[in-house]
């Protein structure tokens, strides 16, 4: 894409009322537009990055055998009623609306009881299950503050599958393999190395214990306990020697740190399925209650997570998985020979298919490299007047600012 | 995709409390499920065309030079209060929700306002017009009735695009241009001969004439006059001699008939940008007012229009290019020689890049077969004692019912 024709530009100055970090560059870059507190919109090079990690998410839970749906915004009380959770005693944090033609409505809050009683309509006998059903759709709560940038939103994008079991033992095992697509997921995202899987308490949705996925930054909320060596945690509400024993972990090995949520998985047993009547006819004919777990990733928090925990001092640093473009071609100089090269350069790239966005824009130098890093492609790479004289590229790596001269065709080999 | 594995299953009653062909047989063939009245979840392959569809659309607006944003469904009223569009006695259908903190927000009933609030953050010179911003972001209307299943929704997931341009000569060479891509984008899902553009009223949008695209059906809430062999038509609410002058239309040639709404264009003037101080500062230097225009068409309700205008008595109808499958590969009888065969055959089409729903279900033929007819996918592919013994496939072509024996290789030439 040319950056040229790119409407969103970035600004240099901190947006106002702003105090997280992964929302003030997020602003600053034009990756984001914040339409009120705890809401924000994305614009076209953000929305790369969301689609970019939803479509990892996608691939790894259609390799577990998830099953893709699109559920809905508008929530019938009526299912709600049945377990209980419609009541704002009970759910705090619902946004209700009304029906011009009379009744109360939710805006999805989460999606349990909708998934359990459509698929009343759907699974009859032992030969169904077990059935993973996931979707990519918004989620709104009602925060009484939003200040953590996008990672804690008011609307917020996220994945969230459940599973269906005949057994506890069969659940067991498909959590186990969503619990190991989930340390995938982070691994390709660019976050494994500061993700851990934490052992911690069930919340509002389960009396049991859960696992969180918890990747280390100061600008967490959640305090947990890791073993660096063994790569796994324990989240401080549930730090008991009993814990540490089911885990293998001694506490001489632990450090304190402090972390987002990343992502959770959670035993449902038969509540929600009870609640609502689904449930499966067994090889003896006989009815059997359905066992369930729900397991969330919140895309926009994944978003900001990544630009908190990477980001320098310069700005935005992509992993290339999630980069809105793999390469930043930067053109320095508006002299003929220089904007012809960057154009050939351009559509070579182009044809190679590695995605590049083109910085052909008219203007200073400090800008156009300032603009690079602070939006944070994982190559720069620069043609001016200086670089056609040599006959190579200068190629800059954003993270480890390691710089190289490369040919075209060198370029071009590090993405095959 | 093994279609013993979806968890989504036929009906062959049609569900009670639905009038609309389109809904009838979206819901007996598992691809949507209703959440109430005007409220429709997606399932796993009425969700594979819906983002078959979102993929078609995404291309053409790109091709014209579209940008891609998500903008929120929370609305801040005080953008709206701008425009006077906040209040209900303006616009009717709005969904409103409460913040535990205080204050009413809006639930997204449509997007000028929020994205044109945007791009005062973005745009500033003559340079950086004209700019044209698009999304798919689902919309919420509170309708009083919502009766045409999933054709007039409470909540429908919706293209729109917003145009910027300086003059209002600049907006129509855009106009024109969307006008082109809407009649290439209804032509690749199948509808192109049965949509028309279409002189309309502008509605509450505007003062002056919009161009509505109409597909013809009796399920549809529209009457419009078309000419068949200039292929344009004028809706009934604007049928003035002046009118049809200006299309260059003359009464003896047309014909009355019901149409479905499936898109509209409509020029916005400064009416948005004026209310929202969104200017450009032109080459003198001075403040120029930005000629906005929309440009919408509602994804599920083209999904509706395909199976309402497509569909025959033995069920859906998909064009290749929406389907959500290429291929139906049926195995019929269970003996092993056939078993193998059609594992072979199924993987041998994903190896050529096939999209196929294999029926390896244990179930009667009739019933495979008329589950076949209902989803509808645009080639059934059978392979049985028969087929193995003759040394061919049966292939059926779902529209025209045509069948032919062809070799493997044969058939995989046709997605050559």
């Amino acid at each position: 894409m040319r950056q040229s024709q790119l409407f969103a530009r970035t600004r240099w100055e901190d947006p106002t009322e702003e105090t997280a970090k992964n929302a003030k560059l997020l602003i600053r870059a034009g990756l984001v537009h914040k339409e009120m507190a705890g809401v924000y919109a994305f614009l076209p090079l953000g929305l790369r990055v969301l689609r970019k990690i939803e479509t990892v998410i996608r691939e790894e839970m259609n390799a577990i055998g998830g099953q893709e749906v699109l559920m809905t915004t508008l929530q019938n009380p009526e299912i709600w009623h049945k377990t209980g959770r419609f009541d704002d005693a009970v759910v705090d944090n619902w946004f209700k609306t009304k029906l011009v033609s009379g009744g109360e409505l939710g805006i999805a809050n989460t999606h349990e009881e909708p998934i359990t009683a459509m698929l009343v309509h759907h699974l009859k006998s032992y030969k169904d299950l077990p059935v993973y059903v996931y979707q990519f759709q918004t989620k709104f709560r009602n925060e009484l503050r939003a200040k953590s940038g996008i990672m804690r939103g008011r609307e917020f994008l996220m994945k969230d599958l459940y599973s269906f079991s005949r057994t506890e033992v069969e659940f067991h095992t498909f959590y186990e393999q969503c619990a190991a697509a989930y340390l995938r997921i982070f691994a390709r995202v660019g976050l494994g190395d500061h993700t851990f899987r934490t052992l911690a308490a069930g919340g509002s949705f389960t009396t049991g214990l859960t696992d969180e996925f918890q990747t280390l930054s100061e600008a967490g909320e959640d305090i947990i306990y890791i073993d660096r060596s063994k790569h796994l945690a324990v989240n401080k509400e549930v730090l008991t020697d009993e814990n540490l024993a089911r885990l293998g972990l001694e506490r001489a090995n632990l450090e304190e740190a402090k972390s987002i949520e990343v992502g959770n998985i959670f035993p449902l047993g038969h509540r929600y399925s009870d609640a609502l009547g689904l449930k499966y006819r067994d090889e003896s004919g006989l009815d059997q209650p359905i066992y369930m777990g729900s397991y969330g990733i919140g895309l926009s928090r994944l978003l900001g997570t990544i630009v908190e925990v990477l980001a320098d001092d310069g700005g935005i640093v992509w992993p290339a998985s999630v980069a809105p473009f793999a390469v930043h071609l930067v053109a320095l100089g508006s002299s003929e020979p220089v904007r012809q090269a960057a154009d050939q350069i351009y559509a070579d790239l182009s044809q190679a298919g590695v995605e590049a966005l083109f910085d052909d824009r008219d203007l200073p130098a400090g800008e156009k490299l300032g603009d690079a890093d602070l939006l944070g492609m994982p190559l720069r790479v620069i043609v001016s007047e200086k670089t056609l004289a040599a006959g190579k590229l200068e190629v800059k790596n954003r993270q480890t600012a390691e710089i190289r001269h490369l040919t075209f065709a060198e370029l071009i080999t590090e993405f095959k």
